[in-house]
């Protein structure tokens, strides 16, 4: 059981149980982190990661992506596309199984509350200011931002000599993506990784969430688009720059 | 004086003199901490548990658990049932005393502060909505997240190369705590820990502490259970996918 | 394209592209971390000055000090002033192309945000009390203290022995700097770096930003004299006590 | 001048500059940080002690303790007293200037800051509830929390093998700070450092701050005894735990 297509799929389910899981605590009714704000769900999701991270090298994934955006950035780095077939479908299924979760561990507290907005939120991103442009510009930038960011963090510059212990790598993509949340986040959410999104998003369509809306379909394509076209930005730059 | 019992027995007892400490700063009145939120509430346990892992392998433990249910997740991969009868009752023990400490700390703070209620939610956690199945799923989901995030952090896979430095896995298993706290904590308060919960309860219980109430014991029977059960089941995740 | 003058126009860019950023998320009107305070800003800043360091290293700055007041202070210390006229103007160019994707991550927020200093205090700083000597003992003191405090930790001291592994000083470097800001940052925003305000307040006043005031153009000297006074004076202590 | 003595006033002064002021921007009239609370204050103090052991240990500190009661506890564990009467003028000094220079930092905010307990609070330390057993006890717990946990991260069991890479060890010792400060803070302001107190308390009677009040002289005593009573109850659990 310990394969690629496995580690990528279990590291994805733990990145998205704690990563939605921090949106459910802060959004649903009677959650006793209610409205705790932009500094508990940038640190849920820098630290889902990390755990993400952890559980994906640990159970077989040599990459530990998470992320079909990561996957594609490093296709057009190293020219080698034999990973995106394996690695995507299994972010894509752990995704959804980490959303199952969440709606599980999070199980009476969907009735009480009454807006179906923020039940959606809980799964996946939408924009603070609906604008297609301004909204594709944000995911992009923010992909290429983490895609480059960690490139420059495992560069041949900075691991020469002692470079970061190993087993810290995931602590630090944790704290770029804390950076990425902070700093960028405001707009769209930092989707910034289709499988975070979708996966969830049919979670949400599939699952009997109590008062569940729609799940704005309209707006599904940007945080897939957006990303992937990010990532392939971020693979061209990182081959001139690093 | 530097024995397993000794070591487990004094970091729980730091794991809640910090823990149920950063729980009575944030809820007691005219505390300089009071309402500070669950940023605060979620680091502090993070530190604690750092903190008790440091002080537990210092003073002999070779596991520095200071949780049953890790003890038992353990028992489970290894097939070593013989710390269970060395490790529990230190960290019953330990737990209980730290309690004690909490209570001497903020010793003029309990008459001031009028609800009953949150007097216990310092000792002990309770349900932000109260309902059997969901608490259990819950303190199962978050156990199982727990163990099997740490075994993923200690495990070949990660630890190859040049791995953690081995003076900071303490420090990375407070942050994996920080994570469980943020994005699964809003529904039960994650206790993810019999000793952390059950000790304190007693503490509550035996104490002097003015304008108590109930110890709610009808409740007690969930973060005990609830985490030796995700502990058996994240035992068994272990050994199929680490 | 792996050159010194690269590595700090990139490395500054990654500075201003997330410090600007978390302070757009928190003032900018509709934004998901609008008002998520000063834990927020900081945090940010901290995460950006870890990313810019990563990046500069990665393409080709043997130093990412990603600001002139450091490269001053780096120059009285070694007495060779041979990078300035290479590293200042990188740094100036990647500041000010920071800012303009700043304005493009947030494109929708411009115009819904009424207050025209919210949008300049994105760009650049401002006093939260307009005092000359005062503002510039702020700007001083800060700027000394970041410099000594860099070089306090990379100093022979700590070094000696396993010292700080050489990929994890980006990371404390960015600890040091939300030191900085946590604790010196209340009274004039701690610029702390000539390029990091005067690179942005030209990318304002050029930039078609909806809404947009004056860049206050008065104050502008401040946040660059009192950097590279306080660089100066630093570089001194350090040849004294280091 | 590369001295233990210069090491040990450089080191305080750099904890009491960010330290204090932390404390400034949250209570000081106007400040950019105002009100933003006890995550802000407990991360400040967290990273001033880090900021302070680097500096310390720069300049010629070989133990880096900027704490009076710390040398204490080290004294009473070693049994060599003859460091008492060359660090502690040392740490007073140290942070009797770094007051000096928050005043300096901060100039333009204090006459506009109408509460002179605001004022005195920025320089040292009072209680939430004036209780002198109370307020003793809680003192006596932090101090012994943070020399026997600070014990433990350098201990040999911790340090055995890789331990905490040296560098790193200013680092955990603020985040161990940052510990006691969230979770046993609440009461007493933790000042767990008798210099920390003084040394800024002389300095708020000494100099002419903007409508200053009085510098609470009777209560200056339990800031000052109870950490030296829990640094040496520290040093004897040391002797018998670790």
């Amino acid at each position: 059981m310990h394969t690629p297509f496995v580690g990528e799929l279990l590291g994805t389910l733990v990145l998205i149980l704690l990563g939605n899981g921090v949106v459910a605590g802060v959004l649903l009714a009677k959650s006793k982190a209610q409205n705790s704000g932009w500094i508990v769900i940038t640190a849920g999701w820098a630290f889902a990661v990390m755990a993400g991270v952890f559980v994906s090298t640990a159970t077989g994934s040599p990459d530990a992506h998470l992320n079909p955006a990561v996957t594609l950035g490093a296709a057009v780095v190293t020219g080698d596309w034999s990973k995106l077939p394996v690695y995507v479908p299994a972010q894509m299924i752990g995704a959804f199984l980490g959303a199952v979760l969440v709606w599980l561990q999070y199980l009476p507290h969907w009735a009480p509350t009454e807006d179906k907005g923020l039940k959606l939120a809980i799964f996946c991103t939408g924009p603070a200011i609906r604008n297609v442009p301004g909204n594709l510009i944000s995911e992009i930038i923010g992909t290429v931002a983490l895609v480059f960011i960690i490139a420059a963090v495992f560069s041949k510059s900075v691991m020469a000599g002692a470079g970061i212990p190993a087993g810290l790598g995931p602590y630090i993509v944790g704290m770029v993506v804390w950076a990425i949340g902070l700093s960028l986040g405001g707009t769209t959410g930092y989707a910034i990784n289709p499988a975070r999104d979708l996966g969830p998003r049919i979670a949400h369509a599939v699952l009997p969430i109590a008062g569940k809306g729609g799940a704005d379909w309209g707006y599904s394509w940007i945080p897939v688009v957006g990303p992937l076209v990010g990532a392939a930005i971020a693979g061209l730059l990182i081959k001139v720059f690093i």
